[in-house]
């Protein structure tokens, strides 16, 4: 049994859980290794105290699993076979009685957690994320040299489209070359949808890439990343076209200094909480405090979101080991967006960024 | 109020449902017109007997949701915001006491059920998924006008692919042409990821595109589709690199004629497991009954697999205004995969299908 299977059924000892269902395909790969995205069809993998552990997914997928070196059983079924039939008669092969229950309660929907509650009945239901998330948070050597490597396509990435920037250039013009180039050098997907937002557009912080042109005087927001091997990175930068006025240029050179500041703040200890309170006190100081909406950043592994989330009032304390991003930003209608990300590494030695576009303002 | 959320209503008042609470962002694009993909964070649509229904969303897309023209209450949250608190207070404030919610069983998960079983104890909750399939099935002419439009681009990215077609190059090549030269069309995004596959990785229906480089006499499976305008198509072609063996070849003609009879076979009142196993029959009796391991077919809109799913055991009929695929498929391990797959509509003047490129065997 591998090492995060076994921490995972310590922790179900220590709690008295009978079973573990777990449904997500992030979490399945952490433990299993077999990266499968069923839809809406049902993938889960359940974990004992004592008894084998087995997987459930799609029939035409199982090879898949086998090749992934999953050694325990593998229920395939069909899209005709009753599945939870199935994974009812597979635990009861196993256990008795199942009076508590792990599982994903952010992920398992109510018509799932309503079979398993109504198959076996009377017992209770608790959070998996509590023991996975901690798992996934420390990151081994191995995830950080992918991590390392969709840091660097990540920083390419926003090269090629920096490249690109140019009159008359649509948002989608640059999103389809930086992803024809990213591909090219065999990245399978992107992280998220890729993001590219000029001038006006870039003041929303959650907008939408479309045809609108590039122009000079723009600032051009890139917000992209790649999965390596099944991690993901997310970088962000924003890039002048030609020249910018003085207030975009104090809003950038804010930004900047936000994330700068957060991110020397980083070592073991220190609160979630604290290293978000650093950069907003910053851009707050500098007149900017309503146009901050978001949280400083979150975790970076196997998702792109994942545990924990970098919020004004998470009292987390940063330890070595962990994965997440710092990604301050400020957006003005009519006047800018701007944004700058970092991947950040926590070390026994000390912080790295992963990524490593320059920060300083780029001027096309 | 729209005609869709009147139609929500109307079906809340016969099922005697005080509250619906819709947090899939495909269902609330459907009934608001607001597209959000809000990751972790809270989306959902609160609706109502006789009150006003509400949006909760990030507080940084307030705007796009006014703009896209939601006229009703928006509740825009910060990232330490008490969202459930906000979603308690403005639920209370609209009605007295909730006996009946109506869910997305499929889409809600537990975490968030909770919340909502918490807070308003001794309720039960009901499929929202009853109705809204239903609604979302039958598509109304600008519908139809998308996903045309949404199935002509993916004839498009097919041609694209086709032309690509060349020894040395590898699957990921493809998919960056592909993805670059439909991008530059003005398309925002994939219905799903762009598969390729060649040689004996088609032979995995849900195989993962790679650096396999294509050879004379490999089959080329290609499966996109694009998303315009909220609406996705989807479509497969299997291309011939040079010439291919006997066998392929009756494997690919198979396919062929299961495809067209199951497609020719389409009429209102017909079963979905009708359609099913006509196809499934020609192709056990040409022997490859073992190697067609998935379903006809899926509905098809604004998600890329929606209601209905086309199984063998599925007796609902098809009617008017139903868009769905069709999609028989055969894979022989080291001989062949091949799959084709069109998007279907059905009108009141018959049988439309959408995707138009040429099904008999194309040879590069």
């Amino acid at each position: 049994m591998n090492q995060r299977l076994n921490k995972l059924i310590d922790w179900m000892k220590e709690e008295d859980i009978d079973a573990a269902f777990i449904t997500s395909p992030d979490n399945v790969f952490y433990l299993t290794g077999f990266r499968s995205e069923p839809h809406e069809r049902l993938l889960g993998l359940a974990v004992f105290q004592e008894a084998e552990p087995f997987l459930i997914c799609p029939g035409m997928e199982t090879l898949d699993a086998k090749n992934a070196g999953w050694e325990y059983e593998i229920l395939g079924y069909s899209d005709t076979d009753d599945t939870w039939g199935l994974v009812e008669k597979s635990i009861k092969r196993r256990v008795d009685k199942i009076r508590k229950w792990a599982v994903e309660k952010e992920h398992l929907n109510l018509e799932r957690y309503e079979e398993l509650a109504n198959r076996f009945t009377g017992a209770n239901f608790v959070r998996a994320e509590a023991v996975l998330n901690e798992l996934r948070m420390i990151k081994d050597d191995k995830e950080i040299s992918l991590l390392k490597k969709a840091c660097e396509l990540a920083d390419f990435a926003v090269q090629v489209g920096m490249n690109e920037i140019a009159a008359g250039k649509t948002e989608l013009d640059l999103i389809a070359t930086i992803e024809y180039e990213v591909k090219k050098k065999g990245v399978s997907g992107m992280s998220f949808d890729t993001m590219v937002l000029t001038g006006a557009n870039a003041a929303l912080p959650h907008g939408t890439p479309g045809l609108t042109k590039i122009q000079k005087g723009d600032l051009v927001l890139f917000d992209l990343g790649v999965i390596f091997e099944g991690y993901c990175s997310d970088i962000t930068r924003t890039i002048a076209y030609g020249d910018i006025s003085d207030k975009q240029a104090h809003i950038y050179q804010t930004v900047l200094q936000a994330e700068e500041v957060a991110l020397n703040a980083v070592k073991p200890g220190v609160k979630a909480s604290e290293l978000d309170l650093t950069a907003r006190q910053i851009i707050q100081d500098a007149g900017y405090g309503d146009y901050f909406p978001h949280r400083l950043g979150h975790g970076l592994g196997i998702s792109v979101h994942e545990y924990p989330s970098m919020t004004a009032t998470n009292e987390l304390e940063i330890k070595p080991g962990m994965v997440f991003t710092i990604e301050p930003g400020i957006y003005v209608p009519e006047v800018a967006g701007v944004r700058i990300e970092d991947d950040v590494y926590l070390s026994e030695n000390g912080v790295e960024t992963l990524t490593k576009f320059p920060k300083s303002l780029q001027i096309v």
